[in-house]
């Protein structure tokens, strides 16, 4: 069949390994993220299953890198890969170009090649963490040094909770699965995954209720921060909290409304858990020019 | 010399009037803001003045418009323009193609093009209204109908002032000239120009001091945002408060340095009040593909 593309997306808790030919899933893996031997093994695997060799890799992996060297920085969700020099370790093992980009921006790259394929978007994971990429007229917008984004990181409560990232009131240290749990243990007193406080939400815990529907409207207020900023076709969702969209879409999208004026389009991405996969896929059609 | 570019910057109070050839200002002149009319008959005075026919003409105006039919629609400073055909106007008289587009937008275009000409910039107006461009990769970001932009539309604060557009918190609404002005109204019980706010709260007025404070840290917390969206190189600013940034600018940076990680970049733009006519003269070298 010729040559086949690989791709990776290292998350904070699941690595996912995949090989494309035209643009077509022809092969999966996936298990707990642990080291970039991993990842090379995965690859080994699935290539001598399908019999090809790779025209490149694309992996996606969480902020911030080094995109030029293809080198993971300082991630705090992955402190063991601070420093792995991915791209060139996996170019010497399977002898083609490697891209190394955002997390968040693979999987804005899959929904502009396999899911809305809008042209204009914003692109949102929320997750355990909160990030972004986005596309302006079919272009990833990279920013300076290919960290543009960073959307979970807007100050939208001067006043609000700290973050890990040193400031306070961002949007992710409000609305993210981490910052929906913080509040939980502050004001339930219990250490509750987001997943279960959102659960004691539904079922009519009024704490739990105040804790989601706080979360919800700084999900609102940014979404119409970016369709302010970039009046773009659609915000696309995904990440582990978009599972319970039924109940906070309704939460969030009427927060939205209120803080825009054009009332903002608000989609989940098609691809699920595999939109970052399918975006490593495609990242060689994206990466910037160095 | 051949043919020139005509280039037109519609402002709340002044329009401005220019001829440019191979990116030379040749002749300019400017006006308290009338109507069309005026406006072409700055254009054919020009033109006989310099004695030759215009290629093609740039318009910029406050949004909202149509850029694709060439139309001024709603904009609430400029009522007697509201649904002016000013493309199709001035095709017809001069005979050559014209393009509309945000003044904000045309103004980071004047900055790509003749200022510091960063590749990934926010370009911000800080006048008696909040306007922005953006630009990524050395492209404009045009968003779904050339819409991008509207910085000064942000929700910062929920909870506070009422804005125009209808909503409330808006950056423009509390750091704007307008937004200046009314809370000197309101605190002072005066009615007084941002300006003169500004000169207060130089000379030790402690309520103006209040004021201007609190729109710097609200530019302070826009200008963090959009750093962290884009990582862009800089924000570039301009606008009649600006030019009382030696007394502004350390308030804002300081606010935005709270609010965003590595601290951002800001500098104004070189062109001073020329930005936008500049960025008319080449709005057609980046005009959006219909």
């Amino acid at each position: 069949m010729g040559k086949v593309i690989g791709a990776v997306d290292i998350g904070g808790t699941r690595t996912r390994v995949g090989l494309f030919h035209r643009g077509r899933l022809l092969a999966r893996t996936s298990f707990p993220t642990r080291g970039l031997p991993e990842v090379a093994e995965a690859l080994r695997m699935l290539l001598s299953r399908v019999k090809a060799e790779p025209a490149s890799i694309g992996v996606g992996a969480p902020a911030p890198l080094d995109m030029r060297r293809g080198v993971i920085l300082g991630c705090p969700n992955l402190p063991h890969w601070n420093g792995v020099a991915v791209a060139e370790e996996l170019s010497r093992e399977f002898g083609c170009p490697v891209y190394l980009a955002n997390d968040a921006t693979c999987a804005a790259i899959g929904e502009l090649e396999f899911g809305h394929r809008a042209r204009d978007f914003v692109y949102i994971t929320w997750s355990t963490g909160i990030g972004g990429g986005i596309v302006s007229g079919g272009r990833v917008v990279w920013g300076k040094e290919g960290q543009a984004g960073e959307v979970g990181h807007m100050v939208i409560h001067p006043q609000g909770p700290h973050c890990r990232c040193g400031k306070r009131g961002c949007l992710e240290a409000i609305a993210s699965g981490t910052g929906i749990a913080r509040a939980a243990r502050e004001l339930l007193g219990r250490k509750l995954t987001a997943a279960t406080v959102v659960r004691k939400a539904r079922e009519g815990d009024p704490t739990a209720q105040r804790i989601v529907q706080r979360a919800c409207e700084a999900m609102g207020q940014g979404i119409a921060i970016l369709w302010e900023i970039f009046y773009p076709e659609m915000i696309v969702l995904g990440g582990g909290l978009t599972r319970a969209w039924d109940y906070l879409g309704p939460l969030v999208l009427s927060a939205a409304r209120e803080f825009s004026r054009p009332a903002p389009r608000v989609e989940l991405t098609p691809l699920g858990d595999d939109v970052g996969l399918y975006g490593a896929s495609a990242l060689h059609l994206h990466f910037p020019e160095s």
